[in-house]
């Protein structure tokens, strides 16, 4: 145990630190390339921006996306103690096994959208049986209430961390071209409700919202929980891995570590909804050039969503005023962007196609 | 030449008039049914909507959708004489060739979203050689020049119709569950703003737009052309027929026939972005029902697109601030349309997996 936490402190502490931020030159030549290509300019618009974004992040302007894999990262909650969420606890581990069994949302989206996923316990508590397509890398039977205790030790927190970043490296070293993650976690909107607070310092009424749909008693527990977590905490919320060890969460912890693994090993990472960009928004806390490396799949309709994307200069690819999680959202979108990829590196030029552009035309009188 | 006139004059009736609207008791049940799925209530948004509709557009709570086909038809416009464009008019028949040689945007989405591609030539100057991979059904070598004539015979705007019906019938006779359709022809964004002009009565400058790229004289050019057009056909817009037939175009025509096609025989259709709008509004004014198979796929940066979608009462799935056509954001929409329908059909119960849903909660004190 002591020889695993100096693993994943130095595994941890390496990532962070060899993270590099994309080359702006590539951007400039994407764009120049976008000109050449048989359309009129920009009107691919958002697909166009993505595009020469992937094209800095691969270092390349012939690169291609054809394998796409989702993680998805769960754990359960104490906070769940507070009365915080409409289903019981229970559903966290039965979820788990309906991902498994491929019969969730996102299962059904990702088969559509040719991806692969992966399923991995966090911190569920369970009990989960030994099952293939189940990824068993358990820190902690769930997290502390942390109303009145930090969620996680030091230890555990780095363990889920480095569970984030070996899947993404995993994921990468498997040659896949493209990320997304999501969670499940009864209670993780609470958890990510306090994450946004603490981060971007606004009032908890503006980022505590319904979830997966509290009713108004449950919705004031909510909040009440996230103020006074924030009280219990409040001289440890001054740096990202204070705020995530507090009131984070093991999943929380595991997708931030996944977009940390993404960006070291230059791959882009599509960020689910509202509680996936609160793991986000925190490896952007802990490396600022994380941002490079992230798209921000849909708009959630969870209020402390905005906040979060602002606070990570991301605008959303989609809003579809989904709210489920699961990486329901990073699946949709990351066909989107590897339908920009595409279009950038298959797209003939108007020299190659022997297509006229926009200089060719008359002269109007 | 007559015996044909008189065989599309007999299809265009008999598809308007068998068009039906779609069971609403349908809609009711697949809400229903979306109760049950492993997922929070309501929580996948705008895909729960789009898979109710789907449901009553099928018939049934148990469909798939799983061949998809665009229809990419293309025309050339008469009145590109009056310095519309910033693209020469040779670039329809380029793009043409470039569209059945894989090259265009439209190919590399199509590629990567798994959905087949038609190409059909409704009323191209040419000109174009017979190749495999490009359908052709030629009703003329453009239009006529709308500000001095009408665009289109009657004869003519009947057999593009046609053209479209026949397209979308093949395409259902050939099992295609979702359809959408695009278009190609330098000018038709003029063409469009005209048609928008009549059937929305809005000022032609709020409905007139760049397009592919115009500058501000090529704009203005735009804007006295479709007041020309409208003043010289003052008398003969009072139906979409006659607008279609006095300022429209053949591929118009024909997208027009391929949403009266679709409805007609009962399947989803996306519509792309303004041009192909333009389309899917004269398709609602001939029979209003059309409007419950529809679907829009993407909000285009066009003004006159905002009115026509609420002439026709339809929100965007996409907005990715996309103005190229061909149907590259039908292309996109149709991988979210199928992703909706796959999470309604295939999601397990929370019965036959075994999840709690929220009435199982313990109650909070």
């Amino acid at each position: 145990m002591a020889n695993e936490s100096v693993f994943n402190e130095s595994l941890f502490e390496k990532t962070v630190s060899g993270i590099q931020p994309v080359d702006q030159q590539l951007i400039e030549k994407a764009k120049a390339r976008q000109l050449l290509l048989t359309k009129p300019q920009g009107s691919l618009g958002r697909l166009e921006e993505v595009a020469n974004r992937c094209a800095a992040i691969f270092g390349s302007l012939t690169f291609s996306v054809s394998k796409l894999r989702i993680v998805v990262f769960a754990g359960d909650h104490g906070v769940c103690a507070e009365g915080v969420n409409p289903f019981p606890q229970a559903v966290t581990t039965q979820m788990v096994l309906n991902f498994v069994r491929g019969g969730a949302a996102i299962n059904c989206l990702a088969r559509t959208c040719g991806m692969e996923l992966e399923v991995v316990d966090v911190g569920v508590i369970g009990p989960l049986p030994k099952m293939a397509g189940l990824i068993d890398r358990n820190v902690g039977k769930g997290t502390r209430n942390f109303c009145e205790a930090t969620a996680m030790t030091r230890q555990e927190t780095l363990a889920a961390l480095c569970v984030g970043i070996e899947m993404a490296k995993r994921a990468i070293a498997e040659h896949c071209d493209l990320l997304g993650f999501g969670e499940m976690g009864i209670g993780n909107s609470t958890t990510a409700s306090a994450i946004t607070a603490a981060l971007t310092k606004r009032a908890v009424r503006e980022v505590v919202g319904k979830g997966t749909g509290a009713d108004d008693d449950c919705l004031r527990r909510k909040i009440a929980a996230v103020e006074r977590a924030l009280e219990f905490h409040r001289g440890n919320l001054n740096d990202p891995f204070n705020i995530l060890l507090s009131v984070g969460g093991l999943e929380i912890a595991a997708m931030c570590g996944f977009c940390l693994g993404a960006a070291a090993n230059r791959r882009p990472v599509l960020i689910d909804g509202f509680i996936a960009t609160s793991a986000a928004a925190l490896a952007v806390g802990l490396q600022p050039n994380v941002m490079d490396y992230l798209f921000a799949a849909h708009a959630s309709t969870e209020p402390g969503h905005t906040h979060l994307l602002e606070l990570i200069g991301q605008q959303p690819l989609l809003n579809l005023d989904m709210r489920l999680g699961e990486g329901t959202g990073a699946a949709l979108a990351m066909k989107v962007v590897q339908a920009a990829v595409a279009a950038f590196t298959e797209m003939a030029t108007f020299e190659s196609a022997g297509v006229s552009s926009e200089k060719d035309a008359a002269p109007i009188q």
